[in-house]
């Protein structure tokens, strides 16, 4: 069994991450998303287990002393995390792994996992990303201009990623995350070792 | 207008070049097959522009002297050549270019087109593309037995790819070509040159 790849989604509040990464996961059995702890209340139709673990924020912080977390933030004052031994031990049986996740915490995953597959999304334009914020309705005043801040920060720093999708039109933005997807895992290193023997036998 | 990207698909005869490239032009506008110059004539049912570029003996003659050519040859008295320059002209203009070529073929165009992308195709197993070769029904047992020598020769290669395709179950190959074509477009560099002016609009 080769060993799955992880993939790193960040981007904006408002640039559509989470309909992406949800049509990904539709479409692709092998890739799997890795679940976040927050100390944030859910909002309407969120799932404990499944869009997050959600936890109080001293179960949280009990976790971070622990050292279960590969990666935590404090993001809008809630606190996010990434449990580092799921990950791992998904790689290892061969699943790719999906993270979405803010910008600053996408770094320090990628110091741990170096191979880690950075995938950016932006918004087709700054009037779009204000107006998909407030389409939300459950965010106050401060809130968004807090979020709108927040996203001139996280995108100044899209150099540090691998490929970036412009989320204009969504059946063609889910066509390219599924595509990079496909992409990667036929890149020579993932082929070489995924089919050594075949490799080695075709060479005769 | 961004500039497009030069893709270099390479394999042993039997791997299945052919189908795939055919899908993959059928099913994205962007991506164009290079089309070969030739001094012969139109044979019935040919189009200029699309089967070949049809120029006389003294025009593609003239072509080679400006160095227009990557390689160029002379089969059956009739001169065949890929041009340089139509590539270049079609990637400014913002076109994708693909090239079918042989191994050797791919190794000199990317010392020209350092950034040209390499996929290469392998058949699943050598049982399976012997028996490719076979089904042709077009081959001398002669014809099949160089040919095979050459997939091993070919297939030593690989490392110089940037993707390998195994193409096995055609529908998988077939999305797997596609993907990376996607994935090209999105990488960060070409995604950067596109949207310079979103991204920097968005940094605010």
């Amino acid at each position: 069994m080769s060993k799955g790849k992880l993939f790193v989604v960040a981007g904006p509040s408002g640039a559509g991450k989470a309909t992406l990464v949800h049509a990904l996961l539709a479409a692709d059995a092998k890739v799997q998303l890795s679940v976040s702890f927050t100390s944030r209340a859910p909002r309407e139709g969120e799932q404990d287990g499944r869009d997050y673990h959600f936890v109080s924020r001293e179960d949280f912080l009990a976790r971070v002393n622990r050292g279960e977390f590969l990666e935590h933030a404090e993001v809008h004052g809630n606190l996010y995390g990434t449990s580092q031994k799921w990950i791992t031990d998904s790689m290892a049986s061969g699943l790719d792994i999906l993270l979405e996740i803010d910008v600053q915490g996408a770094q320090q995953v990628r110091r741990l996992f170096k191979e880690a597959v950075g995938i950016f999304i932006l918004p087709p334009s700054g009037d779009i990303l204000e107006q998909r914020l407030r389409n939300r309705g459950t965010e106050s005043e401060d809130a968004i201009v807090r979020r709108l801040a927040n996203a001139r920060e996280e995108i100044s720093r899209v150099e540090e990623f691998d490929y970036v999708i412009v989320n204009e039109h969504i059946d063609q933005a889910v066509r390219d995350i599924i595509g990079i997807v496909r992409a990667e895992r036929c890149r020579l290193a993932a082929q070489s070792e995924r089919h050594q023997a075949l490799i080695t036998s075709l060479k005769g």
